[in-house]
């Protein structure tokens, strides 16, 4: 019998849930709706039905050990999903209590946000294994982020900590989804390197770039990534200003918490050193003296697999948890 | 006998060793000269006498449990004094070690950097008590920060953690101490209140001020604060200005660590309401929603003795190592 954790990544759309291993391999998952009507009882039911249909499908293969959940605006500590903007329930959602009500063989069901659980991945089954400090930052619709203090997730005093995407990039800068102008995320996020695009594109009038001929609405950051590998100069500059970006939100983070390794996690990790070596070099511009040239320089792709990575992420707080009550 | 602990405060000029007990008063005080020529073995001979001149002082009164250090780019992991650009002390001081040789009869001595120890001080004696995760900031020649995550300081992977004056406050702004353009020490420290205060006086043209008659050389913080409590304009602006800045940088360090507090040490904390209500204002601009009106907005003035924090928060480094080694 192998030990296994369930992984359950709550997206606005769909709900995956997956069986991991402790190498952090999928051996099985699927994905279910998440209700758009907001219907939180029948979403449990779903929930619980499919776990079971996993685990019979691994039958005499697996002992399941519990749960892990990454959603957003999810809360560790209560482990209720709080005034989630992009989710249909409304209000507080005490996921995690009503699921052991209706799961009661598994001991630990615990929750967090999506990028604190990418962070926990990384350092049960990834490339920060055996890493005591560092940080993941995760690129995608948004920009977030997991932070690591002496081999813990710091969720600080509400559970809510590691929002880097919502630090301050440029004061009275773009307008953020969250209301605040100027946040990391507004610059560093998938449409963050559109609109870096579009501005690059104004400020050099550049008729002759392969990103010229699509509407706003239709570039996508895929188009970015295509044209960089093409050579076009906007689509590197972008790569360029937005590594910048990123190096100096990174900068200020290493400040706070002095990490041994900066983990990037994301669609446009992709781009490899496109995107990595503008954020090395920046970076360099950015950081104390005591901290330059040490380990914190760094930067690092996640070694979680895209695909799979949220459900692998969330089944890692299972580990943690049996390790901390251990 | 009570019992106390022996506080540490190196500075560039003096060093301030003082005996403090549980409740975190001092019982005794005294200082050295910080040696100008560099001579290590002098000022480790001098330490370790005016150590036990202090305690022979006490005698039958006091059994002291430790030493706590509070010094300029000192590492708490390694116990060494860093390549610290105020004190004369070439390269690497490794001082706990050379400590532990002359001095020892006591079994923990401990050091970290200034505004570390203020926020264990915080913890052990001050407004803290109880707190598991705040966040302390000095406000002084420099800025300085501590940071409390889970009831522990965070030192990071190399010791050199919690450096919030240097975070990005402006890109591409004034000049700082460091080499590093827009941090937010340039902005909030003594100096860069007299900075603030000048841009304010040329951008309003404001003969009438009180601050007008001062070259950039006179002029100091406790002037912009003597004015500001005269009604003085441009001091009143000075102190709104720099809570502003205060608020962007403190709200980017509640989005790392979700304090249940942060704590502000320093002189301009004198002037009461003229900083602390600019600060509250700004900040619930620059917090995400999930913050805004929760516990972390309390801002709060340090409830250590200006005069004796130093000692005192250094001293407060023997009782938490006690504690963690029990």
């Amino acid at each position: 019998m192998k030990k296994v954790a369930l992984g359950i990544d709550i997206g606005g759309t769909n709900t995956a849930i997956g069986v991991v291993d402790q190498a952090g391999d999928v051996l099985s998952k699927t994905s279910i709706p998440t209700p758009k009507d907001g219907n939180v009882d029948n979403y449990i039911k779903s929930i619980a039905e499919t776990v079971r249909e996993l685990l019979n499908g691994l039958k005499d293969l697996v002992e399941c050990q519990g749960i892990g959940i990454g959603a957003p605006n999810a809360n560790y500590y209560s482990g209720n999903i709080e005034y989630a903007p992009n989710l249909a329930f409304k209000g507080i959602v005490p996921l995690v209590n009503l699921l052991k009500e209706a799961i009661p063989e598994f001991k630990v069901i615990a929750l967090t946000n999506d990028a604190n659980a990418a962070a926990m991945g990384e350092m049960i089954y990834g490339g920060a294994k055996g890493m005591k400090n560092f940080v993941m930052y995760t690129l995608g619709t948004g920009v977030g982020s997991g932070i690591i203090v002496n081999g813990e997730l710091v969720y600080g005093h509400d559970g809510f900590a590691g929002e880097c995407g919502h630090t301050m990039l440029i004061p009275g800068g773009r307008s953020c989804g969250c209301g605040i102008n100027g946040h990391l995320e507004s610059y560093c996020s998938a449409g963050g390197m559109k609109r870096t695009a579009f501005e690059l594109l104004a400020y050099y009038n550049a008729t002759d770039s392969l990103l010229a001929n699509k509407t706003f609405n239709e570039l996508e950051s895929k188009d970015i990534y295509d044209a960089a590998v093409k050579g076009d100069k906007i689509a590197l500059e972008v790569f360029r200003v937005t590594g910048d970006y990123l190096a100096r939100g990174i900068a200020d983070t290493i400040h706070h918490t002095s990490p041994e390794a900066v983990f990037i996690f994301g669609g446009p990790t992709a781009a490899g050193e496109i995107l990595f070596n503008p954020i090395r070099e920046s970076l360099e511009k950015y950081l104390l003296p005591i901290f330059k040239g040490k380990q914190q320089a760094q930067i690092l792709p996640s070694k979680l697999k895209l695909g799979d990575a949220a459900i692998v992420g969330a089944s890692s707080l299972v580990w943690k948890e049996l390790e901390n009550n251990a």
